[in-house]
């Protein structure tokens, strides 16, 4: 079975040889792209889709959610927008109510999340655990996960949960340990908060290098509530992302770029927690790969829409439509060490978004409008 | 005809007496409300929509937009974006595209704008010519626009015409004269862009006192790309709404208040134009009576989404999310002088959105998210 997607107005391919076509064609076929070129070359398909003019994009590829949860933080929400700042312990609210749901509460609100998701243009997404911080429920946090992604990250080292609070040295042996083997069949990725009220850098060192012992990548979350060691350490360890990087010194930048780790910008969280937003052209311009993903939580940052993070990314990041498409796209898949998706061209998985909109720019043009009218792939 | 809504988690239903109810119900019949009550006490109806503990609010009422236009200023917000200033002369590239566009263009596009500003939950919409600035390209806009919805608004004077640079008085003597006398069937109000590059105070005094002598309200934009004499003429006539009010002084404060004349914020533009937010906060605690509206337009702001503007509202004015949610609805409901709308209540307009979430806080605290899952009425 063949598709020809013809009559778009404009593709957005992030292929380097010519990254935006216009009055371009794709043909789809058993779910990777067969071909891409001008609609008047388009060969025969089975199927023929017209897409009227309007903008074909890559399917977006969100490279940092948590949506493994129960319960909701609306109240904490509204006290922040009433001035209360955002700390990382609110985390165990919502670890008090996931240790008590069910997994199939779980499963339905992630299954809920991702088709959410898939609505506004995701068609790759990498979930976290982080909500559990016991040996079982993060075992079954990743098990949730695994059943919608295999991008799936064990986040044991969120923050220190209440009964390890006099122990914190305990509880990273605890992670290192039992919870790692527990997590490791299920997960990709391991991932630590590494911030003021979270875990230092020793710890995250510690975590990190346990799991690469494991078979897992590492990655961070860092520098996102004042400056701190994270970013270094990312960079030190030749981690293929780190996210948030809303506090960066200049010696932060140049050891991202030299490492070519992925910087993973997530301006949702900026616009939750009034946070100052971080450049992602001063990133650009220094030579790093800037990704930029959703981090949907019922935290600091309850978005899971890729398109408002793209807006926020040019009215606020300095980033231009294009560069802000990409970073939502290809960067992602970078964040993810992934080439089959994020681009589209021969070979590539068939992941792609139609927009109500002849031009990716409108994304940034028409903020908040839900544009995305269909999606292909994953 | 009559329709029970049950099972409603949260509904807001802007009566002073109780503005938000839990586990409420609400009766529709012949497009009105025939009942709001607690759901244990719902009577019986021919047909009963299960709310499933969701949020239902009343429709939104946008009541500042510009959708009779042709063409796109995609290529202007671009480089907007990467650093040119907003001026108020780009408007005239749309009137040269709407000039040129067929009717049946026209009404297409308001056609395709209304039904995408239902889908994000706007139940009514205010409707502005002022992209065709000639007698018989403003009385069309107007027509068209009078197709979609009954609360049109004659803006002649939204910028003066290239044809009319050099002669200024003339343009207004046009605006005032046969201009006027074209619209008028077709207008309930009549507004004047008051800023500098488009009209001066005595200017809009004079058109907006010849729009009154011909039976229309009176509007104004004003004080949007800096200080000036607008919103103190808005409540010196004692206008119903001033909208933008983006730089305003403790007196033009005062004055508003006094006059009871609503302050409409488009915070839809500081996003798109990168000027800063005015405060809603500042104006609610003086006493002044705030609308929120899209401003829809392809210039200073093209987004179409109430939800959007709400989560700026709350993000970026200091407005409480009920604040921002009464701003959207019975806000605007007074900044168009009605009381059939913006309040859930017997006898009111049966004009609801079904939102995908517990609470109306969630439009702020998912921001971007397309929420609106049902929209009743108008």
């Amino acid at each position: 079975m063949s598709t020809l997607i013809t009559a778009i107005g404009e593709l957005v391919t992030n292929d380097p040889a010519r990254p935006v076509r216009t009055d371009a064609a794709v043909v789809v076929e058993d779910g990777r792209i067969a071909w891409v070129g001008d609609a008047a070359d388009a060969p025969a398909a089975d199927e023929v889709v017209d897409a009227a003019g309007r903008a074909v994009l890559p399917g977006f590829v969100d490279s940092h959610s948590h949506l493994v949860f129960a319960g909701d933080r609306s109240q904490e929400f509204r006290a922040r927008m009433a001035g209360e700042p955002y700390a990382a312990g609110g985390i165990r609210t919502t670890v008090a109510a996931t240790r008590a749901a069910s997994d199939e509460t779980l499963a339905a609100g992630v299954a809920r999340h991702v088709a959410e998701m898939r609505r506004q243009g995701t068609t790759t997404v990498e979930i976290k655990s982080g909500y559990g911080l016991s040996v079982d429920d993060e075992a079954r946090s990743l098990r949730v996960a695994r059943g919608f992604t295999d991008e799936t990250t064990f986040l044991g080292a969120h923050v220190v949960p209440p009964e390890h609070t006099d122990d914190p040295a305990g509880y990273v042996d605890l992670v290192t340990g039992p919870m790692l083997a527990a997590a490791a069949p299920y997960a990709r990725w391991i991932d630590v908060f590494c911030e003021t009220g979270a875990f230092d850098a020793d710890q995250a060192r510690t975590i990190l290098r346990a799991g690469e012992a494991a078979g897992l990548g590492g990655r961070l979350h860092a520098n996102q509530l004042g400056p701190g060691p994270g970013v270094a350490l990312a960079a030190e360890l030749g981690l293929t992302a780190v996210d948030h990087c809303t506090y960066l010194t200049d010696d932060d930048v140049h050891a991202l770029r030299d490492a070519g780790t992925v910087a993973t910008l997530l301006p949702g969280v900026e616009f939750s927690t009034r946070q100052p937003y971080p450049s992602g052209r001063r990133l650009i311009d220094a030579g790093v790969t800037v990704a930029i993903a959703s981090d949907c939580n019922p935290g600091s940052c309850y978005t899971s829409s890729l398109p408002f993070c793209i807006a926020l990314a040019v009215r606020e990041m300095g980033m231009t439509p294009l560069e802000a498409v990409w970073s939502a796209t290809a960067g992602g898949a970078a964040a993810l060490g992934r080439d089959d998706i994020g681009t589209l061209a021969p070979g590539k998985r068939a992941d792609l978004v139609l927009l109500d909109a002849p031009s990716h720019v409108h994304l940034a043009y028409r903020p908040g409008v839900p544009l995305v009218v269909r999606t292909w792939g994953s």
